[in-house]
């Protein structure tokens, strides 16, 4: 047998007749070193790792971020009942993307990704992984036109909802306070409140759609302008992509003596934990992230343990949630 | 050559001499696959991971938990800063420990444990641990008698201040409610409460120590017995060894007509977020986790780096906060 051929063997590289593979399996026993999990992962091509990819962002605590520990959770535990320990990779933006290389490396047997973006760096790397038939999964984030596996909210009806509701308070005059258009669900967002003005005969106006970019700062930022509209009566309401967005909105039009739930409607969404502890409490809109990073996990798992190359696509139901910021008697004008 | 030598060296255990070693990675390479870092990490006994060791609870969603979430960011920042990636082990309390495997295997190169117990299952695996000289650092816990790694806040001084602020406010009858003892920092708090009493001249009564489990639940169940004394006029304060505990026993106290910050003052720790929003704002005691986390990391990567078998021991100081619950100008009787 060649050096070659027993290379092949523990590296898991290469085509190797079972027969073969079975007598340096038995040889490197005999060497009755520790039973090497490493060589029998290279035999399985197991890790036994689940990849969760993450954006690198020094400035914030990612886990005490509603959305981010919410999904992390519901991932971590449905890997930890099926037997697989989570690998946390920080990526930043400009980070050349390693994908591949974790599959090749035997890092991870499968990636979750959080916070892709819609930029073509990302397609072509996505594109590689699919190419490789890389088990991988995409949460709160699809790519028009491609078939790659996602977990996502019905961000389009949140939205949607949320202008219903509104409008049936008596507002008539809706600001949406959007995220960047990066992000699938930003758009999903913004088609919802389009359609949600639509079917409530209200007419739509582009100068009414704001775009922060999810930070509490960025809705504080907003304030003096919103303010202006507000003092002005152009707006009787405002639906913000996310409650940190909508929180420090609320916060900046404290401070210039305006209150909201009296003086201006809103909506936050995701129905973080801050959403009941802001005075006035914020209306917002519930999304599943827990069960999203449960469903990311347990499909994509299938998928690993099947060696099948089905893709799945799933989407998940929200709900709006009334609390005072929006549920005054009456909006409209006197 | 034989296949054991070959085996040996691409596994990376076991003495071989560098000549024959460079041989067989030539001969690996002249096979022109993926240049495996997996076979590079058996030359250098690099996973590239840091893992960190946690409690698994199903129905505690750790991330969102102050303590944990600042922790692992600090962990998290500083491993990708050197540029390593973080394999988060969920383990339940009954599961056999199989810390020692976790190195055998490769699967991380050094292993920071959060939630460790002072139980005899505890000590042994640690033991073999440092015995296998595999490097790992606790946090937030300690060992005594033993020269474990271990990175911790001064949770003595903690209660010591805070009794001696209490005292300050006229409060004369100091409850202190703890978490359980397997955790050396409530062997801590307990010793500054004792110490914070002896320096304020006021006496110890064992009966005056409450035992729940960190959780606000355990806070909140203690809620009844607590008030009684209260309205008996036998406690006009207390410290809680976490803020979770504190914020169930000021909802239970609440629910029972009494109000805190006036029929009684309550003092929390960890100053975590939810300290602020409460109603009375709830005094609390500052604790560094995010450093904690950050010292952690790096110290030990530092020892995995300069493959040096030094043992650290780092305690970092924390700070009273004092807000409302417990900044009332008279707490004693009339």
């Amino acid at each position: 047998m060649s050096e070659a051929t027993v290379s092949r063997v523990l590296n898991g590289v290469g085509p190797v007749k079972e027969d073969t593979r079975k007598r340096v399996m038995e040889a490197a026993q005999q060497l009755n070193y520790v039973p090497s999990a490493l060589a029998q992962r290279f035999a399985l091509r197991k890790s036994g790792n689940l990849g969760v990819i993450l954006p690198f962002l020094p400035k914030v605590n990612l886990f005490s971020t509603y959305y981010f520990s919410e999904v992390l959770s519901g991932i971590g535990i449905t890997a930890k009942q099926r037997g697989y320990d989570l690998l946390l990779l920080f990526r930043e933006p400009d980070e050349p993307k390693d994908y591949v290389n974790l599959f090749r490396t035997q890092k991870v047997d499968g990636c979750i990704i959080l916070g892709a973006q819609d930029v073509p760096s990302e397609r072509a790397v996505l594109d590689e992984l699919q190419q490789g038939q890389y088990p991988f999964c995409l949460i709160n984030q699809r790519f028009d036109g491609k078939t790659f596996n996602t977990v996502d909210a019905d961000h389009r009806m949140g939205s949607f909802e949320a202008v219903k509701h509104l409008a049936n308070q008596g507002c008539k005059r809706i600001l949406f306070l959007n995220g960047p258009s990066v992000y699938s669900n930003s758009l999903d967002r913004l088609e919802g409140y389009r359609q949600g003005l639509a079917e409530m005969k209200l007419p739509y106006d582009s100068s009414m759609v704001l775009v922060g970019n999810y930070s509490r700062k960025s809705g504080y930022n907003l304030s003096e302008a919103i303010a202006w509209l507000i003092k002005e009566g152009r707006i009787d309401a405002v639906i913000a992509a996310n409650d940190r967005m909508a929180i420090g909105l609320l916060q900046g039009l404290r401070e210039l003596g305006l209150q909201v739930g009296k003086d201006v409607a809103l909506m936050g969404c995701d129905d973080s934990d801050g959403a009941r502890l802001t005075d006035p409490p914020l209306s917002s809109i519930q999304v599943p992230f827990y069960e999203v990073g449960c469903m990311a996990a347990s499909n994509l798992l299938d998928v690993i343990a099947e060696s099948e190359h089905r893709s799945f696509e799933i989407k998940l139901p929200v709900k709006v949630v009334v609390r005072a910021s929006s549920a005054a008697e009456n909006f409209s004008e006197a």
